[in-house]
């Protein structure tokens, strides 16, 4: 996760304090090829770097135009999504809330609450991800706790 | 659904008394084009025609080699799958169970139970339905209640 978050600094900390695991993605093994639906179930632990919520490192997939389904079972955050042309949204999750994640939308999920936020995702199979762009561009908003209240900035 | 089931007088005369709902798709609007994942709730009547139980209609993919997802959420029942080739398998379904159809698989529902078989599903948008072909063909298995007791022939 470096680069991904505001305070390097916070984040170094926390990597040489031992490394916490951010999140983990229990995938079914199906073939990543046309025709087939990938699902899997996304656990992002609760955490800040600094004062910034623990997140996933996000993607957009490499076939641009696929879209990608979210159904959160537990916990509460956001879905950051952006485009290319500069739009952006935080779509909230929390259990059962759905999120659709259009075509050629970059999507990653960010944890608010105290315990996993735990989703399950269906797409393309074939999709594919690309990290490579998030890691250069990141997001345009990012999700703090301060005072015990979200910021978004 | 005439034609479906095995005792076509059973099913007239349910007809004539009223022709009860079978079963119910609910979707949200996503364009039926490539890269979008289109996903829905099917609700599924529990009742017999003759000692048969309520299905769906069933259906292959118009593009036939795209797959779909199943994540039943309430009630039981089977989803029959096949294939073009003979193969033939009944995936029991109940609360919490996923049904993985792959590509290339016909399939349809059977509730078995006494509840409404609910089922949350999902596939590539462009994937298109081929009822026709299950008119002429149908299945190779159903199912029966006799005497309280799951039969399948």
């Amino acid at each position: 996760m470096k680069g991904h978050y505001k305070d390097e600094a916070a984040w170094q900390a926390m990597v040489d304090d031992g490394d916490p695991l951010h999140y983990e993605v229990f995938e079914k093994e199906i073939p990543e090829a046309f025709g087939h639906v990938l699902f899997c179930i996304s656990k992002l632990q609760p955490g800040r770097v600094g004062d910034e919520c623990f997140m996933t490192k996000g993607h957009y997939h490499t076939i641009l135009e696929t879209a990608e389904l979210y159904l959160c079972v537990r916990g509460k955050g956001y879905m950051a999504m952006k485009t290319r042309d500069g739009e952006s949204v935080l779509e909230p999750m929390y259990r059962n809330r759905m999120v659709y994640v259009p075509p050629y939308w970059a999507h990653r999920s960010i944890n608010t609450g105290d315990e996993p936020l735990i989703s399950f995702c269906a797409y393309q199979a074939d999709a594919g991800h690309n990290y490579g762009d998030i890691e250069t561009e990141g997001f345009p908003k990012r999700v703090f706790i301060r005072d015990g209240k979200e910021v978004v900035q």
